[in-house]
């Protein structure tokens, strides 16, 4: 394996990156990370990087070997509550909210060598080596460990299991390169627990109070761990700990199979000899211990790569010729892969299960920019978001009554079980498109598998329920329909009249509200209820601007005062943390596209001219302070052919939490861009549209991408787009029939017949 | 006396009203608030009532027996800091507010009879009566103990003094009426603190940590006493307190002159011999001690009495035949004297210095509801209050800066010391306008006064960086200036583009700033600079509905759907209390008066009939949820001749805190809305404004008022004005010529000719 130095050579955003090297040529190194030589600079942010995870727990990719300042371990699902102050509270203010806890991390082990705990620096490790193999899911970090004369070879393999999700192991070995004599190795439970402190920075939550206590400690023959729980939600987390001697001599004792509580073992550590323990951790969340049989390394590794080798299957995606970009959306997905909980209980958290920013909330990330992927090549987990959303309506009605509203829902902006979590309603709660993006999930979702039954047990109440919302929000207007004091997906532009993404999405809701209430002919609505749905989205006000051929993102956006980007210095972004929110507020600069991700979601009737225009005006006044944003230019960009801008911006979007662009990687990982980055392939490059259950592509081609191919599954088949210089391949991998649309040419594969070339 | 029952002959939100009897009948009704018969049912109310104050210092009138839940005393400047929490805090929101600090009251005295101490209840106490007296001062309490068979009389007599601010009295007497016995007195310095706790209004601070300790306790010869130290401001008050014994035999010894530390006294008490006690009570702020001489009671109420007497003529007005009104308005401007500070280094808090509401901070309330009567009454006070302001600038320009402004100031819209301590900014700093309402009195300060010093010495510099503020914050667009994401007066309505209020104000201040820094060749002012401002006033954006021929209270608001008051229950006011921000700003609905109150303020080239329309439309859409709102749009009524709604408005101003029709003058007094009671006779049915240094008049009368008169100060000059059904009477009272106009003829008065009727 020849390892070398990257070479950046794209635009990125680079100020805060530190290179990471990687294998630079052939098709492996596009699914390895690799870090190596020197000991990482900025250690928080790699901590994300390198994090494991399988959706049920997530472990920051801190040493085992000493302490860190941001280390984690983070448990779907077990979070605490706390208050939430204000300054000046007013009604309806959510009065608590709730944080993902980060539970002591178990999995520190190090060893001892003359009495000395290992120490991480430059002057005692050589030939440092971190990979993560996105294939296997294994994280190996190799070493040489430099005493005085003595060097000690040190290496551990980790997973976290997603065959048994209570199940995480690491690997851990020493060897005496060039002495004999006694080595030391300790394991233990950390107690400490290190929060992420950040006090100015709202993206990050300000907790004052402890989240959980020592419930019980463990210790049996068999056993030694720690129950811990939490004071108000009563959740309750067990972790345990075993310690396997798998080679080397015990001083004074045989090898053991099994170490109990006491962790400390002493080797007679030999030349050349390798001794190897492996740690097991097993972690439950108010649920009893399972019993394992056999767990060895080498088997739960052969069970993760089975796993992921299905995975990747699913998941295909190939940029032939740009390994850079490849790596970058298969770590994403790898990581989307070890954020996302199964059963349908939780969403997914705006940075998984790597990092306590946004205190482990989900938000609109999930079904706009998450989902899709999902959708597109593992439907049941898709459907599971969905299935979370529809148990928390009852939480979300509740929500609703306390806005003022008689009926409907109002889905939280941030929350872990369904409540609103969200302290600064103008960027939160008033982001009502929440609702229809939820919505819009849910007719895509039907449209994608044609899954009848979800929507007679899930879909249908929602579609209901959001649409019955904004009917109660808008007001009809001299005839038209009309949303006031909302904010859009710009939290730079806050509480205005006419969001055309509000407008637009909520015209979509109340349509598929009405289309399918009416289709599944579902009890509990009257006609009179379809027919006012039908009235808002037939009359709704989209405002427009005639002179310019261009969408206005709300009412007055475009009569306030254009910002000063010229006297902006770089050091002020994200303007968010350098201006007054009104200061903000009250000029033409977006956070993040607005209007033109309408023209991506629901942007099939408008002209591409307008797209166009549209582009080109709100690029000009957006700063892309949120990391959501350079994926929907980069979409749009594609859809009007300009294709180098489309570059530029897919390659910021890819490798954003690689390259820590947005310089807050270390609180962890960002889902959303994550998922952005594949929807930046498909529905960028690719063209890919889903529209009233027509699939569509209208794939484009650049240099600087190069080839490129991707995976798909719809409507139960699975379908492989492969794109080069002067060809579009289509191929059916699985299924009899597969119906599509290259640009307006309706395409037919069968199994007979699998392939079309244009 | 004859004391009658007071019949509640006025349209008064009554619900929480308890009754509080007065001679209803003659001249001295009006000079008095009287409670007896019964004890107060609704305690905190009362409190706030019967509360004393010198501006110095303020005490709640709690009863001196027994303790209370909301006992209260204050010292102007006394404050801490505490942080303020936000769910989600964004850059510029500020850190720390401050608070009014609640020291342990000083002011307790009771009895003992039979080893039991004073039971304040309807068992124990008969033909109870609690008395203010405007004229004098003096709070007296009057009641007959009955314990068993046993009787006596107590009696207090209480004042604050004006004369001496450090000092406070109260005569305390028990006469046994049927009966020869041992009667104890105690006196203390209460260590407790009972801060008012409301968790869920914003009005009220929900503070957590404590504000002061005891840094000293004084105990010596001659004195006792505790200096009290606040944490973080490091501010301490110094509170002493002497008992002399005037009357009364000690149990086993002589009458003692001056009672220390130990302030337990046993008497050997007489049938029908009045034992009598003066409890002096010294507050010290920063300050040491002062000596005094002679201070007994009688000669603090001569000093009291007189110094009223100064007061009530510069203040004098009369409702010839309306008792409730005449009292109401009394009431009022003895609770403003009261509650400010004469020394121009603080300015007026919205609860003076009677209750904790709102932390103790000043608004804007000063200067457009509580200012003018100073203006035109004791223009001392007045200036005192613009220098305060004036040495808030340094703060108030660092605001600015925060707010992302390189010139000018932004004064808080909240505060004690000048910081900005407003904790939600959408109804707080967003309210830009106070920087106009300031500039506003100032011009007016100045056409009142004629005062040269004081715009050379601090006027023109306000006028300067409130101007230089505006201009930045203001753009040009089409040739217009405007001014975005502003909240006007109307807290219902937040975050706008153009309020038509804050434009209008910020073009006069804009005027008075050219034209006053022009006049006075202001250096550090550039031509450009000038010309700046000259240019944003003439080309002033102010919205205006041709059709409607109507006032738009910004761009937005006549598009809003109308709120829905048919089906809002009486129970839902104030809707702030009720209703989620977002929900009530998407409505057209308002607290309070804001384009009416820009037609009030600077509606001299408004056409009439537009301000009828506004007054038409604005009425209908207002809640008056704001104590600040009858006033205004009384004034306004009077202006157009709405005569009815003009007295129903105004009583419901007047007698506001009385009748608690807003159920919570628990929290303190409304200073606002007592300055409003002036100005809403005054401006209101008066008729009087200030416009570039004329003064008009324009006197309404209607029957349900009656005759009326007022005095009033201009330019040095004292004027009365008296109006009955046939005749309107200017008399020149102080000066030897005035000039001014009765609707638009020119009058002019003098010492031989000082009156003129007609």
């Amino acid at each position: 394996m020849r390892l070398i130095k990257r070479e950046l050579m794209l635009p990125f955003c680079t100020v805060n990156n530190e290179l990471i090297s990687q294998k630079n040529e052939g098709e492996e190194m596009k699914s390895y990370l690799i870090e190596e030589n020197t000991l990482p600079k900025n250690k928080a942010h790699h901590e994300t990087l390198f994090s494991l995870g399988n959706g049920f727990v997530g472990f920051r990719g801190s040493f085992y070997e000493e302490a860190s300042a941001t280390e984690g371990c983070f448990i779907n699902n077990f979070y605490e509550t706390h208050p939430i102050k204000y300054g000046e509270k007013a009604y309806g203010f959510p009065e608590i909210t709730e944080s993902m806890v980060n539970i002591p991390t178990p999995r520190n082990i190090t060893f001892i060598l003359d009495g000395e705990k290992c120490i991480l620096d430059e002057a005692h490790v050589k030939d440092y080596q971190r990979t993560l193999n996105l294939k296997t899911g294994v994280l190996s970090v190799v070493y040489t460990y430099m005493k005085e004369k003595k060097k000690l070879k040190v290496t551990s393999e980790a997973l976290v299991s997603f065959h048994y999700e209570n199940i995480s192991v690491i690997k851990y070995t020493v060897t005496p390169l060039n002495f004999d004599g006694t080595v030391e190795i300790i394991s233990s439970l950390n107690r400490r627990s290190k929060a992420l402190v950040a006090k100015d920075d709202p993206r990050v939550a300000d907790i004052e109070k402890p989240s959980f206590y020592v419930d019980e400690a463990i210790l049996d023959n068999d056993t030694y761990g720690y129950r811990f729980k939490t004071f108000e939600t009563k959740k309750s987390v067990l972790v345990l700990e075993e310690i396997k001697v798998n080679k080397g001599k015990l001083v004074g004792g045989e090898i053991y199979e099994k170490v109990k509580y006491n962790q400390h073992l002493t080797f007679d550590g030999r030349q050349g000899e390798t001794i190897e323990v492996l740690k097991i951790n097993e972690i439950y969340l108010d649920e009893k211990r399972k019993t394992f049989e056999n767990l060895n390394f080498d088997f739960l590794k052969e069970k993760q790569t089975a796993y992921l080798e299905d995975f990747w299957k699913k998941s295909e995606v190939n940029l032939e010729t740009n390994e850079d970009l490849t790596q970058g959306i298969r770590f994403n997905l790898f990581h989307l892969l070890q954020s996302v909980n199964k059963t349908g209980d939780f969403g997914i958290a705006a940075k998984g299960l790597t990092g306590e920013g946004y205190e482990g909330h989900n938000f609109w990330d999930t079904e706009i920019f998450i989902f899709p992927y999902f959708l597109f090549t593992q439907p049941e987990i898709a459907k599971n978001l969905l299935i979370y959303r529809y148990k928390t309506l009852e939480k979300s009605k509740a929500r609703a009554r306390i806005l003022g509203y008689e009926k409907g829902v109002k889905f939280p902006w941030r929350s872990i079980s369904g409540i609103e979590c969200s302290g600064y309603f103008p960027a939160g709660t008033a982001q009502y498109h929440i609702n229809a993006d939820i919505a819009y999930a849910v007719a895509q979702y039907y449209e994608a598998t044609g899954d009848d039954d979800f929507m007679r047990t899930y879909g249908n109440e929602i579609l209901l329920e959001t649409a019955r919302f904004f009917i109660e929000v808008g007001h009809m207007q001299k005839g038209q329909f009309k949303i006031d004091c909302v904010t859009g997906p710009d939290e730079y532009t806050a509480l205005v009249n006419n969001n055309y993404y509000t407008n637009k999405m909520v015209q979509a809701n109340l349509k598929n509200a009405y289309k399918y209430l009416t289709k599944y002919k579902v009890k509990g609505v009257t006609i009179k209820e379809l027919e006012a749905f039908k009235v808002a989205y037939e009359n709704m006000y989209l405002p427009f601007n005639k002179k310019l051929k261009l969408t206005p993102q709300d009412d007055s956006f475009l009569d306030k005062e254009l910002w000063d980007f010229e006297n902006t210095p770089k050091e002020k972004y994200p303007l968010l943390l350098h201006y007054h929110p009104m200061k903000i507020y009250k000029h033409q600069v977006c956070k993040q596209a607005d209007v033109c991700l309408a023209d991506f979601l629901v942007g099939d009737d408008v002209p591409l001219e307008v797209k166009e225009n549209n582009f080109n005006y709100y690029m000009k006044v957006t700063t892309h302070d949120s990391s959501l944003s350079y994926n929907t230019y980069g979409i749009m960009a594609c859809a009007i052919d300009y294709l180098d801008e489309a570059y530029d911006l897919y390659t910021k979007n890819v490798r954003l939490d690689i390259d820590n662009s947005h310089n807050n990687s270390n609180h962890g990982i960002h889902t959303a861009a994550m998922g952005g980055s594949w929807l930046g392939l498909v529905f960028g490059f690719g063209g890919m549209r889903l529209i009233d259950g027509k699939l569509f592509f209208n794939p484009k081609f650049t240099k600087a991408l190069g080839p490129y191919s991707f995976v798909i599954q719809y409507q139960g088949k699975v379908l492989k787009v492969s794109v080069n210089a002067d060809t579009i391949t289509y191929t059916l991998l699985k299924g009899n029939k597969v119906e599509f649309y290259n640009t307006i040419t309706k395409v037919e594969l069968t199994e007979k017949d699998p392939e079309f070339m244009v």
